[in-house]
């Protein structure tokens, strides 16, 4: 019996990943799916990395969990470096799924391409409250590519706008990721082109781990959507010790 | 219900495409296997690229296709994207499968490695008709290394001669495919090994197609022999909206 | 019916491939798992290359095994490269499972990265005896990240002590790979991360063998241990005509 506690990524909720942790469930595990600050419909849109973090932490703190393994999906990433940073006792171990790797003063932007950082921010300015969405042409064929159409829509609606300061922010860590002593794993679901092939997360990001394990799994970025069970696996094969 | 038109590769007829296309059409979809002119047995050697894409557009009029999922193996990438540039009204989406992709101006011998244009000029010399046919050597270890020797042998008595001017004239385009504003997707076989690692098919020249759904599958460049339902449910996977 | 001949890898010995063989010739092929001089528990520390190579020519003689399918795993590219050098007429087809493929003059360490020669030359100095065995730490995520930890434990204690001398010795060759006219194919472990993301086995290593079949497998380094069927059917699939 093992602990999960699998954060969302950008434009997400915990409750996008319920599925999942159902099947984790089912194979005899715990599993939790809180959601970051700033994704929650009615969260303010101007939340940072910083205060995402910390929602994270309380959430750990006020369940009390520990023995942990700790799945972060894309910007959850960041989450969870930070997150083993700063309560290393509470983690058993972390898997990255798809996701960004910082090094302390780092932000998302700048791991992106400069197209997204430059359409992110166009579409903030748009937006006129600092947030982002995707359009639908780049989510259908670039982020849930392995869907059918039907998934991909009721999956779009599902999303949230995406406070840009906490793609912005840069990530305060005392000990960078390869020098955690942690356990680190890395999914990598191969048919991912959510960032450009020249600009893969794996192992341009995931390399940044040091030692790590390792799992791939077919699918987009999103696989939540479109094979949760075959999600629910890799992310068991990666966290078991 | 959809409407794919499947063209060929360089040494292929639409004949070798049937069993895929019969795959589709049992999902519910229509589906049509034109052989390019140049590559039937009595067609002329002197075939040219022009003349080629003009063969499949004239079938396209002919049998008033429309609203069409316009898919292209290998040498087929040449030819559906002078017809999208051509015909851009008749065309749903673009799937290129381990397809060439060019640009305006290019020829095939601009995208190959200098091995297999010494070799195809040698070959086309020798022969004297200026038409080129691969080594079973290159065909069984590098086209279709996925397959047992019988199902080799027995595609490789299907191929015909391929006029090396197919693959010498450069393409006119008005517009680049990546500016194309037609949908697009790149099936890639990971096995596929006609073309050499450091040169490959993808990213390396899908990446030319800007936005576009990547749908990967197991095996190699002539996975419509070695397992064409196989490759049916990928290119439906590629064509869907 | 086939000749199947595996050479394992550095701190294997041939038992650990029992179970490959076994399914190899549950599908009516002969198959044999010899060990390398050097390898077996008993033998001297200070084995080196040449030695190592000489003991499965020897063996092949022996049992006057030919028109073999001659497959090596990661050290044991290197004793079949030089096998197929000296004896060539016994050879039908060359198999290399993530493995290193040798040019004249080259030794495993030329092909290793600089943090694996320093670990292993720092671990054998401190043995005292000249021989490197693996962290586990390393073995379980790099090496063996497919399987679950009572496999990797139970593999892990399979393993014995690999004399370094077989990992700094220079190969001597007549004929380098690519140059090699018998027939060679690849067997890619997808999951493979025993090398270094950017210094892997394929295509790093494959591209030296010239003209060769490509077969890829979803696996770690070891799938031997996490699934010897899998393996079994991929060697088959490599090894055929």
């Amino acid at each position: 019996m093992a602990m999960y506690v699998l954060v969302h990524g950008a434009w997400h909720t915990g409750k996008e990943l319920e599925p999942v942790a159902e099947c984790i469930k089912s194979a005899g595990h715990r599993a939790f799916t809180p959601t970051v600050k700033g994704n929650r419909p009615a969260d303010p849109r101007n939340v940072g990395l910083a205060e995402a973090i910390q929602s994270i932490i309380d959430y750990l703190v006020r369940y009390d969990l520990e023995d942990l393994v700790l799945v972060g999906h894309s910007y959850g990433g960041m989450i969870i470096t930070a997150v083993a940073d700063r309560v290393p006792d509470r983690i058993r171990r972390l898997v990255y799924w798809n996701a960004f790797v910082p090094n302390d003063g780092e932000s998302i932007s700048d791991m992106l391409p400069l197209q997204y950082i430059e359409l992110f921010e166009s579409i903030a300015h748009e937006r006129g409250d600092d947030s982002v969405v995707l359009p639908f042409s780049i989510w259908r064929e670039a982020f849930i590519n392995d869907a059918d159409l039907e998934t991909a829509r009721r999956a779009f609606g599902a999303l949230n706008p995406q406070p840009m300061k906490t793609l912005r922010d840069k990530i305060s860590l005392k000990t960078n990721p390869m020098q955690m002593s942690v356990a680190k794993s890395f999914v990598n679901c191969t048919e991912d082109i959510s960032l450009p092939h020249h600009y893969p997360w794996h192992p341009r990001l995931s390399q940044k781990l040091g030692l790590f394990r390792l799992i791939q799994v077919p699918g987009s970025h999103e696989l939540c959507f479109s094979n949760p069970m075959r999600l629910a696996q890799a992310i068991m094969e990666a966290g078991r010790d």
